[in-house]
């Protein structure tokens, strides 16, 4: 029997980052930059207004002051797209938008508000001050700098800044495509209107879609597959070539069936685990494909069909594995220790993963209440919980006021 | 000039949660959900074996103890889609995989770890208790209980509730889908290899696009649009059918343009005003839609086309806008109060949002530190921003170590 953190050393041993790969902006939102991005230009390349106004030379309003107003005549309009490359002659002004080039000669901005808004001669109060509501040339960014490093996450913030520099692809470790495949004769799709007698709704695929997005990944949900040898591995087959990473929920009964465990005895490379955990006792993980005829050796995890253990499972080893491969540094959710409300049993040799409420603030400390019977949780405390309290695989009981250890589901 | 908590006031008093949809489990994640759910079901609808073992009636094994191992015969194997329906005759056991169901007349399953894994008969080693291990009627989910509140967010371990129950459809509030038309007679696509003098990369609809995801909403970035009101007028009309919500960038000079200004002020409801901030001084708002013919009165935001001023408004007031529509009940990032690790000047009369660095912990206090110039905020200086620092109206200045509110950006 494996423990939990030996399984998980396994796991991410065996995978890494997707291969990097020149995707567009739309496509690498959320994704991992591979590389280092370096400005290929100065930002702004010419010097722009900041302001709506009056392009000037500062010294040429010096005459604007407690004395009187001072006029200056308006020789042209320029947008924020120019036009580019105007001179200013003396004592002329050009007016100007916000975003737009400053004519050549001119060394500042005379805002709308602080001017009569004329169109043809403008009056402005006081003097200009060289430089005022200019956006200097490079004063964003220089040609050559590096703008963003190799690892940084690709949010709205990150594309703005790629985009203002031109760039309408990026170098990225794309998110890893996950194909989830749900074996078991007993299962039937949610709202089917007159199930079988025995069926079971189909379960894990649903929730692991949701998982595998809300990890940052990109789910292909197959669906159900009968506890068969032949359609397993012909599914296999199928879908390897689009997959990063496989995921197989069920047909890992001791007992009956055991289509997942043939099928990827077969495959090699494969090794079905007692992992030393509940819920989620059994796991298939390994890697596929070589066999299958594909040129990548693909990761495949076989989970419990429970949809409790699979979840558990899921944010477990899943989890971590599919943010090491989209290039995360960080794997893991956020964890935080909390006091047990109550106490409750914990079996000896297994580590113990509760669906649980936590609350508290980091000021004042955190509570955490398990949900339902920590020794058979449930789908539905699941759906409640918004933390999985672990138990230490050589604690048989957790006391009121013990502290344990959660990780944190959200918010 | 309105300040920015008008502004914020009068765009969520004309903004509601979208009308609720019956949507497939697909597209329910991450959604609001509407109305509570009930259970039409029992969980489990009848009694399961929670490990792979012998299902038995406890009182015929009382005599498996010191003395001696008891053996029984088997007469059945019952996978987890059954045969359902079977029942025990006296003396005998069914060998049963976890989540198979129990044949009437046993009440326990003994685990196959601790028996000899006969096929035929098997031997245990001591008497079972009535109950163990087995899953009974309703444990986890009884008929007729609500089992999701409405106003609950459906993430991966609510839609596996839901599918457990064999919901295959849900009725919630859908994903706001939002439009970004950007203008400018300027702007050219990012990527383009010879943009003509004076151009500018698009960037708002890059940003905004993967604002408006990060939003948990549905982006329908249009792309660029000429300066040119019947160009824009056009746009709408085509666009509105399928917006929840409209983002126009750009167009808002006071100079030149004006597209969006003279196109919004054709339909009657829009108002363009000047909010007390900075970045991101102007601001249209308003709703659009029975002008052009359809029978929804869709709200459109006009956005300054400046990249940080369009970002800053988009935290401000757009992405609180898309919450209340998805049906959130809670708007806002998360703040937090932080020193301020140096001083910076801020304008008289305006809300000052600033790209910073915030550091720290709960436990030890937070510091925030300006990028860049607090004045001429940046594209870049956002791009390495994981806060929002906001200045107060009436500051006009932050002093070393002062206390100064964050908007928490990420992480």
């Amino acid at each position: 029997m494996r423990s939990v953190q030996d399984h998980l050393a396994a796991v991410l041993a065996a995978v890494g980052p997707v291969a990097p790969l020149d995707v567009a902006l739309h496509d690498a939102a959320g994704c991992i930059l591979a590389r280092d991005l370096v400005a290929t230009r100065d930002v702004p390349a010419v010097p722009l207004a900041a302001r709506d106004g009056y392009a000037v030379a500062a010294h040429e309003t010096a005459g604007a002051g407690y004395d009187g107003e001072l006029t200056l005549p308006v020789a042209h309009d320029v947008g924020p797209g120019g036009p580019a490359g105007l001179r200013l002659a003396p004592g002329q002004a050009v007016r100007v938008s916000s975003g737009g080039p400053l004519p050549l000669g001119a060394d500042s901005v005379v805002p709308l508000e602080e001017t009569d808004r004329g169109a043809v001669r403008f009056a402005l109060q006081r003097p200009a001050v060289a430089g005022q509501h200019v956006r200097t040339v490079g004063v964003d960014v220089r040609t050559g700098e590096v703008v963003l490093t190799a690892g940084t996450r690709l949010g709205a913030r990150q594309l703005a800044l790629a985009a203002t520099l031109g760039h309408g692809r990026l170098h990225v470790h794309p998110t890893p495509r996950v194909v989830l495949l749900s074996v078991g004769d007993e299962l039937v799709e949610p709202g089917t209107a007159r199930p079988p007698e025995g069926a079971v709704f189909e379960t894990d695929g649903h929730a692991l879609e949701a998982a595998v997005r809300d990890a940052g990944a990109t789910p292909v949900r197959v669906g159900i597959l009968p506890d068969d040898r032949g359609t397993l591995r012909e599914a296999l087959d199928d879908q390897l070539v689009r997959a990063d990473l496989v995921v197989i929920t069920g047909g890992l009964s001791e007992l009956v069936g055991d289509t997942v465990k043939d099928v990827l005895a077969t495959l090699g490379t494969v090794r079905l685990d007692h992992v030393a955990m509940t819920p989620g006792f059994r796991h298939g993980f390994g890697t596929v494909g070589s066999d299958l005829g594909t040129d990548r050796a693909v990761p495949i995890f076989a989970l419990q069909g429970d949809p409790v253990a699979a979840q558990v499972s899921f944010e477990v080893f899943v989890r971590p594995a599919l943010r090491a491969m989209a290039g995360h540094a960080e794997l893991y959710r956020p964890s935080v220790a909390a006091r047990a409300t109550h106490g409750w049993t914990a079996p000896a040799g297994l580590r113990q993963f509760v669906p649980a409420s936590v609350l508290g603030t980091p000021e004042e400390g955190y509570r955490v209440t398990a949900l339902g019977d920590p020794s058979a949780p449930t789908v539905s405390a699941l759906a409640h919980a918004n933390a999985l309290a672990v138990v230490g695989e050589h604690d048989t009981t957790v006391a009121p006021g013990q502290v344990v250890h959660c990780l944190v589901l959200e918010g």
